[in-house]
């Protein structure tokens, strides 16, 4: 059996994932990221071999094989190293071979949006694809794209940002120092910035009464709410986030065309609604609307999908 | 030894092109698109049946073997039928079964700016690069894009259209109908429309006495060369085009981070001066300079890369 590690922020979950997609053995750690790498990793390696003496105990017919981690931050293109990993403080450091040393276990690397794609791919929203993109739309925009049934990481590890790319000059400057990126007017930080700037503008929306009269207090989902309901801000807001998604997921398509494009992330909770939305705008914006058949999808796994994906990552490596 | 064709809107060069990617044995007819598809097809099968037996005399060591075509057009994602080549009148047209029925030889399609693509890859600007990406920059912008060594042709045939991708909004509407795409910006036509639009609002330029004081015969070299000499509008049209390049350059960076990418077609004749300034360009908008080493190099075959690329075509198929 396939063991597959989520690193998050706070938490670190392990799970063996059966060959029907299922995690049938779950366990977890606080991430504890201020303790530093080393013990951070020796952590890691003791919730990996408590997980697999788990499997082994319960499905001796199907003994832990293998371990894939999905890491939030940027992988080396070689699958060794993570190169960085800005909210647990991670730089250069060779957590294949260090997980590896402390569980017997061959273990593979995954950008968490990677990953993501990877459990979509492998048993759910994108299934059976040989070719598939997921966005994973939350406090940023994360990417996933798998090519040819392999995960493309990009020769230097730094493939999928859809995040990242141009998607018009923009209100605000990115995190990552660029103007213009798609997360600046596509993700729930977008939507929330937009929705502050209209109200510091003078503009009247129900939101703020949602919100309790703080801007401060804005969330995604309130302004999603508004737009539902009909609010003028809300919809406005609504229309630039979808807009501009739909517009980049077109570009995506002129640059390798995939069979299928998954939504996942907190957004996507948004349900018909966004996805309605993103189908309409999505093929005004094609270069080629009466070739491509490719729809948008919500992603179908959860808080699962870096557990799920991360354990079949190895289905998906060149290598 | 396999025969490439390449199919222009006026001519079709057949070649026979040796293991080094030298075309040994080179024939070639008028495309007479008038004539309709039934009279091209006969013709192209002659000019290939005539190469092909060109090459058995010549090299007997090495006979014609396979057949690769070019075509300025859409083709099918099972690379059997050009779905659409405006320029000579096609539609869904079922070239690879009446080639293979005309000449006896296997024979593969592809997209004229992809096999440009394959010829660079396999002989020339991006060889032994495991992915690349091509732009070819003339009249419009055609890409390429090869990963895990197979061509990207995508789910419904319609990848590597970098030209229609989203680069801002501009002041006149592509062919294709959208506003905002890049070779809008960054085509010889844009440089071109650029530069006349500037003149019609009376700013000063020697661009116009190098077209004799008609903006009619503006064309690329010299708004180029004016950019060169200082000229203020050349200057202002070469920035926009090579920014616009440069940052979608970037853009499918953050989508495949390819390893090298290679710049063909009429306005790469404009050397250092215009690599120099799309490579600058480029790394200041990556989104991870420190990991990218990728660099923006010419294309090596001029006219030849079609026979070339067509030619090999072959390797660089999934199945």
């Amino acid at each position: 059996m396939k063991i597959g590690v989520d690193i998050g922020g706070t938490g670190i979950q392990a799970g063996g994932v059966n060959a029907e997609g299922k995690i049938v053995v779950r366990n977890s750690v606080p991430a504890n990221a201020q303790a530093g790498y080393k013990a951070m990793s020796l952590s890691i390696g003791e919730l990996i071999n408590k997980t697999a003496a788990e499997i082994n105990e319960k499905f001796p017919e199907d003994p832990a094989e293998s371990v894939g981690i999905g890491v939030p931050g940027v992988i080396s293109p070689d699958g060794a190293t993570v190169v960085k990993a800005v909210n647990i403080f991670w730089e250069n450091v060779p957590l294949k071979k260090d997980i590896e040393a402390l569980t017997g276990l061959a273990t593979a690397l995954g950008n968490d949006a990677t990953v993501a794609g990877v459990a979509e791919n492998r048993f759910g929203a994108t299934k059976g694809a040989d070719s598939a993109a997921m966005y994973t739309v939350g406090t940023g925009v994360g990417g996933s794209l798998i090519l040819f049934g392999h995960i493309v990481k990009g020769a230097h590890g730094s493939a999928t940002e859809f995040g990242h790319m141009y998607a018009g000059d923009d209100t605000y400057t990115c995190n990552c120092g660029k103007n213009g990126c798609l997360e600046t007017f596509s993700s729930a930080t977008g939507l929330i910035k937009e929705a502050q700037r209209r109200i510091a503008a003078g503009e009247q929306t129900t939101i703020l009464e949602a919100a309790g009269a703080n801007p401060e207090n804005i969330n995604a989902k309130m302004v999603i709410d508004a737009a539902k309901a009909g609010d003028a801000v809300g919809t406005a807001c609504f229309n630039r986030m979808t807009d501009k998604l739909a517009q980049n997921m077109a570009g995506v398509t002129d640059v390798v065309d995939p069979a299928v494009i998954a939504v996942g992330g907190g957004v996507s909770a948004a349900g018909d609604f966004l996805f309605d939305a993103l189908n309409q705008k999505y093929r005004s914006y094609l270069t080629f609307p009466d070739a491509v058949t490719t729809k948008i999808v919500p992603a179908q796994f959860g808080n699962d999908a870096g557990i799920i994906g991360s354990a079949y990552i190895w289905d998906y490596l060149t290598d």
